[in-house]
C-alpha cells in the first residue's frame, strides 16, 4: 500500500508497533494522541491494523471477546476520535469478510468486523466534511497457503485489489462506504 | 413479550437487574452462570437487555465505547456462551436499526448493534442444532413521544410486532437471522 500511495504522489508516513517510520501501538489511546502530535496535520489516515483471537464459539472467553474489541474495534475508533482535529480528508479503516460471511472459529472476528462497519456508517454522518470508509477484504490470494483452509470455496482477493480500495477511499469523495475489494 | 409467550403456553421465567422473577445483572458473566445454575435447562433464551451511551462522535470517549461493548455486546455474547450447556432450542438477542441506519449521537449504539448482528451470524454456524437469531427493531411506536426526534422520518414499529419477531425466532426453526420487525 505504501509503495502505491507514494507512486501516486502521496507523502506517506508509516506507523506500526515495531516497524515503519514511527513506532506506536494504536491499542493505547495515549499513543494514538502522541502519534498525531508528532505527525501533525494529514490529509488521510489509512488503518490496516487489527488483531483478534480465533477459537471455537464454545471456547471463546470474555477475555477473548474483549481482546477482539480492544485490538480491532476500539483501537480504530480512537484513531478516528483523536484524528478528528488532525485529519482534513479521510479515515479508512480495516474490517473483513467475516462481518457478513462467517467461518468456524471466527465469531470474535465477525463481532469485531461488524462493530467497525456499523461505526463507520454512523461516524460518517457526523464528521462530514471529513470522510470515513472501511475496506472489507476476504482472504488474500497471497495468504491462501496459510489461511485458505479456513475459507473453503471463498474467492480470494489479490493484495493489489485491496490497495486500490484504499486508493478509492483516500482519493475519492464517498463516505460511509464499506468497500469490498 | 412475557404475556404473549405465556399465552402461547410457554413456561416463562423473567430475569432483570431489579424486577422480574429473578434478579441478575447479565453484564457480569459470573451472574449469568449463576442464573443458568438456578434456572436449569430451558428451551429458549430471549434477551431484550442492553444499554449504550448516546453522544456526538466528537464527545464519545474510550470509556463510552467500552460501556457500549460491555452493556450490550459482551453481556449478550456471554449469555450465549454460558447458555450453550443449558439451552436446548434457541437464543434470541436484541440489536437495533442503528446497525444499518445511523442517527446523530448513535455511533456507540451502531457499533454495538453491528457487533451483535455479526456475532449472531457467526455463532449460528457453530452451535447448531442450537439456534441463534437477533431482533433488530427501529424506534417503538410506544416510545415515539420520547425518542421520535432522534429518528426523523423513520417508520416506528409497534411493540406487538417486536414481540412477534421474538415468537418467530423462538418457535420457528431458522437460525443466523436478523429479524427486522
Amino acid at each position: 500500500m505504501h509503495q502505491e500511495l507514494a507512486a501516486r504522489k502521496h507523502d506517506v508516513v508509516t506507523v506500526s508497533r515495531t516497524g515503519g517510520d514511527l513506532q506506536y501501538d494504536i491499542t493505547d489511546p495515549a499513543q494514538v494522541a502522541e502519534m498525531f502530535q508528532t505527525v501533525g496535520q494529514v490529509d488521510a489516515v489509512a488503518s490496516a491494523a487489527g488483531h483478534v483471537p480465533y477459537k471455537p464459539v464454545a471456547e471463546l472467553t470474555a477475555d477473548d471477546y474483549q481482546a477482539a474489541f480492544t485490538g480491532k474495534v476500539l483501537s480504530q475508533v480512537m484513531l478516528v476520535k483523536e484524528g478528528l482535529t488532525h485529519v482534513t480528508g479521510s479515515f479508512t479503516l480495516i474490517t473483513g469478510v467475516l462481518a457478513r460471511e462467517p467461518i468456524v472459529t471466527g465469531a470474535a472476528a465477525s463481532l469485531a468486523n461488524g462493530a467497525v462497519e456499523a461505526f463507520v456508517k454512523a461516524a460518517a454522518i457526523e464528521i462530514a466534511p471529513q470522510r470515513i470508509n472501511a475496506i472489507s477484504p476476504t482472504v488474500f490470494t497471497e495468504s491462501l497457503d496459510v489461511y485458505g483452509d479456513f475459507f473453503p470455496g471463498m474467492k480470494p482477493v489479490p493484495l493489489a485489489d485491496v490497495v486500490q480500495a484504499y486508493v478509492r477511499s483516500i482519493e475519492g469523495r464517498q463516505t460511509g462506504q464499506i468497500y469490498v475489494p
